[in-house]
């Protein structure tokens, strides 16, 4: 654990030197991560310099789906270990050999318990919840929650046919950390991406710039 | 590890002596087993003797809801741990003190990676897949796929609202583990329930009888 806080503090310096910011994104399997970064990559590689170290117990399946947008992806695969480490994602720095400025997304592997205890050098953490889990997720893993910085709340174009209350999984989620900041999206009908996007590029920030 | 299969065939052994079956249920966070298993209990507990224990990281939420069915719940905390382990799992055998006969349901903390290694004296293990998480899942999560007797696929109501392909899912499932049974249900609509109730209940077995 203090060597990863070590390898954190190294990854934070390197990143820093460079401009760039890392997003250590975690949620639960199948909650959304991938299809979520695609349309982000999507709609804003054009002016924002973006890369992705993606995180899987095995297969390259997303990395290879992330490629195809011509972005570079760096697939770390963690075996039978059920998160990232600052470790782990410092070589994966180095192969990406990132330039000035932009944005860097940490996949973390599907899972609401390991990642929360692994800080990797990120500058901010964000977790997606999709509405198909239940409003309920924040309390019953309060450990991740209170450690992201950012709740992302996916596949809103799904609660017409859910039990999810968003006010009752706002408030879950605020009791544990009040200062957590929320979006409401849908990759689909583009419900909360342009406020997603101005939290990603907040006016007059480098990330701007190539 | 080693403690943990001592304990494990202490917890069989046990189990065996009093003819009860015990179920080690695992799936990702909100993936529906609470709701399967609050279903079953409604649907079959005059006819068959149901026992749960709930694991959770925090919060005794499930085990209340479990609980207002007049059945026997006890719950446990894993706190910062990802799963159950053998160990506890014999403490809570002991809590309920099981009669003679019937289902022992274990609902594991919601996670696909680290129930995979840990063996808790069950008969069979369950994994439980939502269609909302995607047909992927399987290869991504080899480990806990591979090593359940029986994969149930959940909210099948929700298959017309995202992209999941059924044939997909179970040919990566059964490329994992080709004895894999497989069954498609639905809380809601009540789709493949009686198959799931008919797999619970063998036709002759003891477990009819309280």
């Amino acid at each position: 654990m203090e060597e990863n806080v070590r390898y954190a503090d190294q990854n934070r310096r390197y990143l820093h030197e460079r401009g760039v910011r890392m997003l250590n994104v975690v949620s639960s399997p199948g909650a959304g991560k991938t299809t979520l970064l695609l349309r982000s990559i999507s709609d804003l590689k054009d002016r924002l310099s973006i890369s992705v170290i993606e995180g899987d117990q095995q297969t390259t399946r997303d990395a290879e789906r992330i490629a195809l947008t011509g972005i570079r992806v760096v697939q770390i695969n963690t075996g039978k270990a059920c998160h990232l480490d600052a470790q782990m994602v410092g070589r994966a720095l180095r192969e990406l050999d990132l330039a000035n400025g932009g944005i860097l997304f940490v996949e973390n592997v599907g899972n609401l318990v390991c990642p929360a205890d692994f800080d990797l050098g990120e500058e901010k953490r964000i977790v997606m919840l999709s509405v198909t889990e239940g409003d309920d997720k924040p309390l019953k893993y309060p450990n991740i929650f209170a450690s992201s910085d950012m709740m992302v709340v996916t596949k809103m174009d799904l609660s017409p046919y859910v039990d999810f209350d968003v006010k009752t999984c706002i408030l879950n989620a605020k009791r544990l950390k009040p200062s957590l900041e929320i979006i409401l999206t849908s990759a689909k009908t583009r419900e909360g991406l342009a406020q997603w996007y101005d939290w990603l590029c907040p006016e007059g920030s480098k990330v701007l710039h190539r």
